[in-house]
């Protein structure tokens, strides 16, 4: 066995020491089971009565201790080793504990001046805990210093990651719940240590919290031998060492000897790492294992059952407090054991010896700028996407890949931004024609290299790892800490992190309504891959509804764009890096496809966000007989497709042709910061006319966006239906009625007195659509018909 | 060094033997790159040419020698150990490969008899592979023996789990991709082992093949050392036996000589657990890693780059067939090299040695019964549902909590069907208040018990994770071989898997439409922590959105309910467990809440569906001025306490009560089968009164449901907002006015000529309002007004 397969016997605490962070440990503990019981006599100067109870008991006993016992710790060694630290914490509920240990060094009293330290202070502090017009009960936003707030459990490690790139001084301590380790997406992270340079990025200090059990049950790690757990993290490529006890000052010493270890070694692989750059492989980083008890120090029984070391600690241990005598006078025992009068003075303010405790300034956890990213967030320097893109040469007449082009800028928003930018994607950077990044830069990888490799190093802005959860957790750790990117996927599959989206939407609301976060860089998605083009892989790759699920959160935060071709894909992505606080969702083809505008035409539909395309359209500027509106490229294609045969076959028709790419101009401007106003929707969409609409995703969202329109009734949307299998791409879009030969028909259907030429167009359409499916079955590839298409303009 | 950690030396196969497998593999390879690239000229009868090729080449050839190779080696073992398996495919896109493994084992022409064993067969078997109206790509419900299409990654070991629970007999061996070994949820799976019981439950033989790409990148397991690896799947409980090599004939002695090891193992394994039934701990479970080349015997070199044993291999190794003469002649030396003419016969029926090798009937893997799980599928035992439940003595004036009701009618659905029925959840089942369940069973571990443990065993019908992932893929392995269950979880958080609900909604329509899938029971969630009581969890917790994402599927799979109360709340279980073929989402309150239909009553109401309650309702039949609508509990409370007060304060006004629990009867018949007819509908909802709907979800969703019904332009929805915070249960529903105080003032706003008191009524309930904020901020719980509420009828 090594020494890290034990735990430490010295004991680098001398007995001053010892007492000092176990008095800050103590008053920490007493804070957080104030915020958890008291409305008042914070102090205990009277003996406790019901009246002092909180009517409602919220609040997370089980993993407090264990926080504070960590936070008073790592604020030793950020004093003694002048640390640049920030403390994610896994077990968020723990948030009574994280906001008593701000309040101690000060930040919060800093930031809420009405819960200072003083007696009404804490007060204060401990009724505004979990209650009406208070603040929340996990880590949240409000709580200084957190970046995660832990509620939705699996991502702290990805988020700790994400800090960690790029920010090379940086140590970012990282508490495991071990319950939360029970999760998919924390399981997936230990290993982003293959993806952590020790060189260019920070450190990631791993502290796996062994209290046991979860809400009502054990938790797998912690009933598992010595030896498999062991045996796992050192497999996850980490030095584990433990620290275990249930005496205190024995576990104090074991944690300041184990940090010192840790901090120690972590020096020596940066410096190692920098004295020879080129030297892999990576390092074996250190980890601490933390065995204490669920609720230590707390009430050891209650009502004759065992609760201290229990799951019966997760929450609120004694429940009855308002109205069983016994259970209050438990609580009473409870918060006097912490010995309230060594730490607190008259006033209510910490002991001089507890202030003098941890580091000051910036060099407090709580007041770190990395844990409030816009404080340090500096614009991207941004090439001027005018100078990419396409030349379309007229409307619809040359082919081009959008994501292909993006990727030429992209390259050079990487270029000029080397330490502020980071692309992220499950593996499907190249597939979705983004290489030209490569160009410029490879895929950071600090594992074992291979000759045959290609665009793969220890140094990188390409992160790519075949986990969802992966790139959306290390990206928004990157954006949280005050940094920029873009993450690119499957259109289906980013429902993997629907849930991590809603936290990071929510994190986000909340965080406009507090004046000190900063606002940071928005979280961007790019889904090239999309639903329409996936008739390669089948129907269990089709999936739009990733913009239905961003759309229910509020709109202050979201945006989506269905940019048409390469220059407004260029135009929107230039507008979304710039964006600030928002989710951004855009939905742009990876394959060949027509081109429709130039550079400039392609700024100005984009500052509209949607607009009639005159050059498609036949109603010289007058009221049209019908609408032809689309949104997306595949929609856009094939609208136009069916403008042409509708010019062609039925000249006297008066169509119009709009297109849309940022969907929220379709709100209405009540509801929407983008949202047209009624008049200037009836004036594009017509007041009476028939509107067919060739919408991307699921059709009824256009409806949602749309019901309160004047025209309402006459809004006809086409789009995706669940019907798909592998197939040929036109073959998909007749699959789903979205195809031109359809919305042909459509407005056959739809605008009356068309007479018999229409009623021979209709037939002709109909057999179009047997022919090109029968063609399909026959050959396995598209009628040429559609393959191309030229728009004549 | 353990053997284990070890390629083992002997050599179990005859040359014979060695032969026989080895044509076994060739023609399985061969029969997969024809489905990639041939339409025509099966059996290579004459030189190839561009008119034999597919015009659009897709598929997996990287993954699919490797996939075969197990598939022939697992026959070996079933034959000569008798056993029964099925065959769980992690990298699904080696669709080709498994396809073709069917079809040498004769499962494939006996369900697609055009698919013989024939040159026509086979032509056609290369045909359809992956080409319009033929086959899809992945390892899809078409494939005989498959649960698990692998398209999605992440899933396969937890689907290969819930295969094995309760199936004491069964075999799953589980290929693991090294990509899909990245997904967070594929790796919170490998400690599934410390769920799964030696005695009662089958056995998972998880294999990672370790070739060492993903799409475009290395793996992560395929480049960290030897020794972390073994340590990793050692922590995480298996004993890793390694089969590595790039030369057949070794590899086969290896593989073979593996397999016999690890199944001697296993029968060990599971007659000493059984022979000693009450002791644990957990066994150490064999697995094997497999390494050999991706695309392993396809062409080394393409256009002098590395293609074997590279990433290149990934898709189609040979992308120009059709247009470049030299892929083409490399292409079918390829082919050649598999020598087909010593594996088929002139009609083009695999030679009888190859026919022989395969077991026989239901031994298949392709036709395993438990693969097809409908087949095996036996009806629950359901306890009859009316003789639990409440007596709720009049309507809404008792207490009860709907989920404890239904705990105890679970508790004997278990009871009655010990070898059919799981529960699972993460870590919420006691929360949720079904702890009934408890008193018949436990959960079930293998690891680890301590003394203070509760309702912890290791044999238990209740599966408990904190991993919705691990449960969503258990209870659907489980479901997949022809069992049922449940899945009880928070509503915010079961957006977690929002994208595995994706892939198995996707999988039940697919099956709808192959004659020899028989139904499965249904995938049955019970969503009981809700929206609206994460009052105590904060604004993180609340999304009611999952809802709306399962209504983006086909309308032939997806149910919605919302019970009011505990008798409904079992109607509607009852009737969930009883189905078949699809998803059911019922939400239900755990907190004490008004009873208000007894159970005849609500046997009728969820017969109907929806309702107008005539007991609350002060229209007595006739037309009514207004018509409050509800769906779900808290918004069903509040409508009746807005009608308490309009019937108090407005006596001459008309209201209709109408409750919700199917929420598909909102739509048109015409789109989803519990529809109502707009007939039917305008009698309810009247056709221009107007209509304030409380809902318990997101608004859009009703307006979406009922867009196209005659009153909808008045029809006014509340619902969830995205208001929410740390405070108490109705000040939840005032900031989402959905309260009842908004709801009256809704109404006074919208009926026309209510006169004077109307407009005092409306002050009053804004001033109620204000007080009601203003006492929970001041005493930090509800007023008491809303903590109880009485009906008088």
């Amino acid at each position: 066995m090594s020494t890290s397969e034990t735990s430490l016997a010295t004991s680098p605490l001398s007995v001053d020491e010892l007492n000092r962070i176990d008095a800050y440990w103590r008053a920490a503990n007493y804070l957080t089971v104030g915020q958890i019981y008291l409305l008042d006599n914070p102090l205990l100067r009277v003996p406790l009565t019901p009246e002092h109870i909180k009517p409602r008991l919220l609040g997370h006993w089980g993993t407090s201790p264990g926080l504070s016992l960590i936070y008073a710790h790592l604020n030793r060694c950020i004093k003694a080793r002048d640390l640049d630290m920030i403390y994610v914490i896994g077990p968020g509920h723990g948030g009574p504990a994280i906001v008593a240990n701000t309040w101690l060094e000060g930040t919060y009293p800093e930031l809420y001046p009405s819960v200072g330290h003083s007696e009404g202070g804490m007060r204060e502090l401990f009724r505004q805990f979990s209650f009406p017009g208070g603040i929340p009960s996990h880590v949240a936003p409000e709580v200084p210093g957190s970046i995660h707030e832990g509620g939705e459990l699996g991502y702290s490690l990805s988020h700790a990651y994400g800090a960690a790139f790029d920010n090379p001084e940086l140590t970012v301590a990282c508490v495991v719940g071990d319950g939360e380790a029970e999760t998919g997406p924390l399981a997936g992270s230990w290993m982003s240590n293959v993806f952590l340079n020790p060189v260019t990025d920070g450190t990631v200090l791993p502290i796996l919290h062994l209290n046991g059990y979860k809400i009502a049950n054990p938790t797998v790690l912690a009933r598992i031998s010595d030896e498999d757990r062991i045996s796992f993290f050192r497999g996850c490529g980490y030095e584990p060492y433990l620290v275990e006890g249930d005496h205190p000052a024995d576990v104090h010493q074991q944690m300041a000897a184990t940090l010192d270890v840790c901090f120690d070694r972590i020096a020596e692989i940066r410096t190692d790492a920098r004295r020879h750059p080129n030297v892999p492989p990576r390092p074996r980083w250190p980890m601490i294992i933390l065995r204490t008890q669920k609720g230590w120090t707390g009430p050891s029984e209650v009502d004759g059952a065992p609760v201290e070391g229990t799951w019966r600690a997760h929450q609120v241990p004694l429940p009855q407090v308002r109205t069983n005598a016994e259970h209050l006078a438990q609580l009473e025992a409870w918060m006097r054991s912490y010995r309230p009068e060594e730490l607190f003075d008259a006033t209510g303010k910490p002991e001089p010896e507890l202030l003098g405790l941890p580091p000051e300034g910036t060099a407090r956890m709580s007041a770190n700028p990395h844990a409030n990213g816009g404080l340090v967030l500096r614009d991207l320097v941004l090439p001027d996407y005018r100078d990419y893109g396409v030349d379309p040469r007229g409307h619809g007449t040359t082919l081009g890949e959008a994501t292909r082009e993006l990727g030429a800028w992209l390259r050079d928003v990487i270029g000029s931004n080397p330490d502020r930018f980071r692309l992220f994607g499950p593996d499907e950077i190249a597939s979705n024609r983004l290489g030209a990044a490569f160009e410029t830069t490879d895929r950071q990888w600090e594992a074992e290299l291979l000759p045959t490799d290609l665009n793969q190093a220890p140094y990188g802005r390409v992160m790519e790892v075949l986990s969802e959860h992966q790139c959306e957790g290390w990206l928004e750790g990157y954006l949280l800490t005050g940094r920029h990117g873009l993450f690119t996927s499957y259109e289906a599959f980013i429902h993997i992190v629907d849930s991590m989206f809603n936290q990071h939407a929510k994190w986000l609301d909340s965080c406009n309504h507090i004046p000190w976060r900063q606002p940071i860089a928005s979280l961007n998605y790019l889904l090239s891959s999309h639903v329409w083009r996936q008739d390669h892989n089948g129907f269990s790759h089709q999936d739009p509804g990733f913009i239905d699920h961003v759309m229910n959160k509020k709109p202050s935060i979201v945006r989506v764009y269905l940019p048409p071709d390469a220059n407004t894909l260029l135009s929107t992505m230039d507008q979304v890096l710039r964006s600030r606080q928002y989710v951004n969702v855009v939905v742009a083809g990876k394959q060949p496809e027509l081109q429709y505008l130039n550079m400039e035409e392609a700024v100005r539909h984009c500052e509209r966000g949607l607009g009639i395309w005159e050059w498609a359209s036949t109603d010289d500027g007058e009221s049209p007989d019908v609408v032809l509106a689309c949104a997306g490229d595949v929609p856009t294609l094939e609208v136009l497709a069916a403008a042409d045969l509708l010019r062609a076959h039925l000249p006297d028709l008066k169509v119009r042709v709009v297109n849309v790419v940022d969907l929220m101009r379709l709100s209405p401007d009540t509801e929407h910061p983008h949202g047209l106003g009624d008049r200037q929707f009836d004036t594009i969409f017509t007041a009476d006319k028939p509107v067919l609409f060739a919408y991307h995703g699921y059709p009824t969202l256009i409806h949602r966006l749309t019901y309160r329109r004047t025209n309402h009734e006459n809004i006809h949307v086409r789009g995706y239906k669940e019907e798909g299998t592998t197939t040929t791409p036109f073959d998909m879009v007749m699959l789903n009625d979205l195809d031109r030969y359809r919305l042909v028909m459509d407005v056959i259907d739809r605008v009356p007195g068309l007479g018999a030429n229409a009623a021979g167009l209709r037939q002709q359409m109909v057999d179009a659509r047997h022919a090109a499916r029968e063609y399909t079955r026959s050959y396995g590839e598209d009628i040429p018909a559609v393959a191309g298409w030229s728009w004549p303009h």
